[in-house]
């Protein structure tokens, strides 16, 4: 299931159940992705993880569902299987559509199509983009 | 400043320019990037590429700005310096703030991060996510 | 199991058999791992490929867990679920603990993170640091 | 230089110049790479990078030396020209000498050749190596 | 199966069996492949997708066979199972023999060994092949 | 222009120039690619990289000009700028094309559109295709 296998809650330490406890209070819910229970074996890195993303995905100049569709056309692009069925699922809990799924794969895809044709095509960057 | 040099809108065939003045007038602009003058030398490809893109990142369940910002976390993944600079000046076009392209940073470099650390730990995915 | 088959051991040519003996003499094991077994189907490839690995695993200015851990890293960050598996599995019988795994993990998050961050802030790369 | 300009010691907030000390103090140095002062723009995100930065690549199980060519070899398989030109340069101040940094890039050419290698060949991952 | 489920022939739409009716007689098969029946959920990018594909993979200044050998390359660069599965069974179905799939993985190995290494030297671009 | 600078011939030791003579003859050329001359301070990887090339790339089942496109094939999903450049003019000389590079780039970029389609759309491998 993991490298180390998955702590459980009725398992975990006291330092961990916290986490996990936050976990659940922020995102409205009563269970713990593989994902945090497969870092757990690491508490510090459980514990910094976690609030970073708290952190990064709260709603700021861009909403949580946006933030959560730009974490999924990421883990596509990384071809991260976990990553993509447990982000889709969500950006769907923050109420993405299936027709938004849809538009989403079309970016996502035109992007990595002409990511490489402007480099195979060996582009120079327009004057009036350069930083 | 690309394989074949660029084509210039006053050194275009018909079906360039065609597209030229598709592109200007779907973007409100008189310019063309390198991008475009670099593939005109494929007049197919010019034309299929324009085409799905004018499509695809049309207003739609999504809107052209989130489409924008779904680009460019794409380009960042794929360090494509080019597609970085030309969609983030896109991005900006529709209206991405400072604060928003700080915090599109931040959530691309966190999925990149996390998505590295859950293969690395060999999560399996969890049962309800499964397709 | 792959695409043409794993070739076993009692069912190998001469040429074959003889990378193989290497390969278990080698890591002191009376195994061989399935990607040798795969490509074994291309005896040229299979001995070019072990007599590469044997000699740029061998101890040298880096000792072969810190090779080792540099495998893992490249494998994670290129999401290659078999190479991760197999990679960590050499690495602990060559030292890694799990504290090692740990910290190993989180250096690779982070630096997939920074990596994407830097680029997508377009920093050019200082003065000193050019070659 | 970057998206936003580079913010110099002279001309940073307090918060931005309290994380550039730190910086300046954890690496024994008087200066700040472009990075920080490209991030510096968004001081949450500076001051949560460094943080974790910090935490990450201090002495562990793994010495700061392997962290670093662990970053490196990351930075390569990403092919991100600005994180290779500065943690080689980390690298070489925390120790690499020129015949490690050549065997770090054999094992990360070996790594990534065979990573695509075993799945190309559609290779199962081994009975034993399964988690 | 897929994130919407498989659409099949005896189910779709009038618009979706027109595609897979073309998809057929083209590739002078009576099946269609998950991957469309997978995104027919979509017909507008059904249809754009199989147009550009049958545009693209036509016999041009190059055959069909070296087309679907480049597929296979790509796909496995990125790591991505699905496409390796598909395309290598598409193009021994064009042709490609048992020695030409060996050749293929070995010049796709050397390609992202060598990849790397240049860019982790840093390596700067010959000024005879500057565009 | 290298991390520790290019070797020329002049300069190289017997060990490095009996590489680069054969090389040079290989090659029908007088001059040696930057990529060469920067890892010649490795000669021992000089010569295996330089040995391997030459074992794979050269005629088999597969033509030269066929290898040095999917060679530029991996190159660009890699975005590499240096081996784009470099083997793109490999493959000229080779007897590519502009009309063979163009369709290459529309393969390329295909087939990294789809790629990750696929896997966002999360599409279980056919039966028929499993190995």
């Amino acid at each position: 299931m993991s490298i180390f296998g998955l702590i459980e809650y009725k398992d975990a330490s006291p330092e961990v159940r916290a986490v996990y406890d936050d976990i659940m209070a922020a995102r409205k819910t009563d269970s713990i992705n593989n994902f945090w229970k497969a870092i757990a074996h690491d508490p510090a890195t459980l514990k910094r993880t976690w609030e970073d993303i708290k952190q990064i995905m709260a709603p700021g100049a861009l909403d949580p569902l946006t933030k959560e569709l730009i974490y999924v056309a990421v883990s596509v692009t990384n071809q991260c299987p976990y990553c993509i069925a447990s982000h889709t699922a969500s950006a769907q809990k923050k109420g993405m559509t299936d027709a938004m799924f849809k538009e989403l794969m079309s970016v996502v895809g035109m992007a990595n199509e002409t990511n490489k044709m402007v480099t195979g095509y060996q582009v120079e960057i327009d004057a009036q983009f350069k930083k």
